[in-house]
């Protein structure tokens, strides 16, 4: 595979992961974000101003697009008023870039965009309704860049994130603050954990993305593990590794309604057509995530 | 009712009968459009630069906008990359009009949001599927919107037009050529003419549209007559009107193969929910036209 790729949001939790495993992929990688990385052609721009985005593309001529950035405050960003500035900015984005002769756009979605409820979420058949305006913005997004996409002759994926935790996630995220909680000692107070949620390592979640880039999938692609376990487990495996289990309290916090039992990815597409497969199961996963931040020497903050 | 709403495009060619609707219904009506109008409070604003939207909302604080303004340019507006402009711009002007304390957001989409092929769309069970940017651009839009507004409280509907007929019709579009070409008395050469289509006349559909404003009506709301007519025989009405049947061709023209052989709209919460039923029938409502481009004295060019 030989490209030029810009990735948006390049120093963000999944970003910096995906810019290794574009560049082992073959591609010229360029990056822009909020804070620059020594292993991609590094571009400061903020892509939430029209001439600062235009003027990107207009100067890197990107064959490939891997459009991560958006607003992800952790708290915030299901009803932050960015998710519309978010919707302008990536159609606009995508407009410079097919105008700049872009082959292959792949954006970034959420499990958020399908209505919730159904066992298993397959990308044909299980309908989108999102219950939250970040879900909404993300799902409208989608469509009129697929249309957008079909009319120009552009390829045009779309990787749908699960539920991610890894190296370098910041405080705010169910697994960065359980990790911060029992390294700190401190009472983890949280739901009674019988939720089931579909966890992949961030890593994992990079290199499928990269696949997606470097292949030619097109339309929504589920990026998950295919395999939904209860949060309570997730969170007892890191008690193992990290001691303090007497400080997860399960039961704390209730569960919102809006929540329901199950969220699991459909792998199929991810497996078969873009021909990926997760280097870590959850055990492997919990022991990296678990060494990294030993070896950072601190907790997440 | 009370109130002050602002009209985008209301210089349009549905915007220009909604303006009076709008009065008559006890509204101050402000517009911005590209002509002026002495009917309403006029404002000249570029809504496509943020700045000067956001400054006319402010200026204004409508507690009701109907945001009509989209590129509607024939024969263009299917595939304009200034879909995409309007998407942002709509987004960003619910924005502003959500943070100057606006009550009621009616926004303005189509009958081509619909998958195309069931005999009579519906709102609650008719897919959206859409098969063009601008079906696409106008069905995202309203997603995103529908989740902003369920967000913020703010009362949210959105009307889709189907087609639309009627005095002050630009050139480039069915009704308005086919009455330039039997006045002049020139060849129309058109399509078999056996698809059926929803026509009603423009003022019914302004005046829906006010209803709808006026209303609490949520959500989509289909604006049509309830009965689609062969475009054939809405095309002989003219020329029974206007003279010169031998010059429409039919057939001269293949249908693209994407065209249904029938768009209906279903009407039960035009008609139960906005309670809103049309002054014209079709031969009445051609009657109008046909007099409006006769007192007019030239043909529509």
């Amino acid at each position: 595979m030989s490209g030029r790729v810009l990735v948006t949001g390049a120093a963000g939790f999944v970003g910096r992961h995906a810019v290794p495993a574009l560049r082992a992929r073959g591609f010229e990688v360029h990056g822009v974000g909020r804070a620059a990385s020594a292993e991609a052609h590094w571009h400061a721009a903020d892509l939430l101003v029209p001439e600062a985005r235009r003027a990107l593309v207009a100067e890197i001529r990107p064959s490939h697009l891997l459009h991560l950035a958006w607003d992800a405050e952790p708290g915030r960003y299901w009803t932050s008023a960015r998710n519309l500035d978010w919707v302008a900015a990536t159609l606009d984005l995508a407009q410079a870039f097919t105008a700049a002769g872009g082959r292959r756009f792949v954006g970034v979605g959420s499990c958020a965009e399908y209505a919730w409820g159904a066992p298993r979420f397959d990308e044909a058949t299980t309908p989108c309704r999102p219950a939250t305006l970040y879900g909404a913005a993300k799902d409208g997004t989608r469509r009129i860049l697929a249309a957008h996409a079909a009319q120009h002759g552009l390829s045009f994926a779309w990787g749908r994130l699960f539920y991610l935790y890894g190296p370098g996630e910041r405080r705010g995220r169910l697994v960065s603050d359980a990790v911060h909680a029992l390294m700190a000692g401190t009472a983890f107070p949280t739901s009674h954990g019988r939720q089931c949620r579909d966890f992949l390592h961030v890593a994992d979640a990079a290199e499928a993305l990269a696949a997606l880039v470097a292949g030619d999938a097109s339309g929504p692609v589920n990026i998950g593990s295919g395999t939904a376990i209860p949060v309570r487990a997730l969170l007892e495996g890191l008690a193992a590794r990290l001691g303090g289990a007497e400080h997860l309290d399960f039961g704390a916090r209730p569960l919102s309604a809006t929540e329901p039992p199950i969220i699991a990815a459909g792998t199929r597409i991810l497996t078969e057509a873009v021909g990926f497969r997760p280097h870590f199961d959850l055990p492997r996963g919990l022991d990296d995530t678990v060494a990294w931040w030993r070896a950072r020497g601190s907790a997440p903050g």
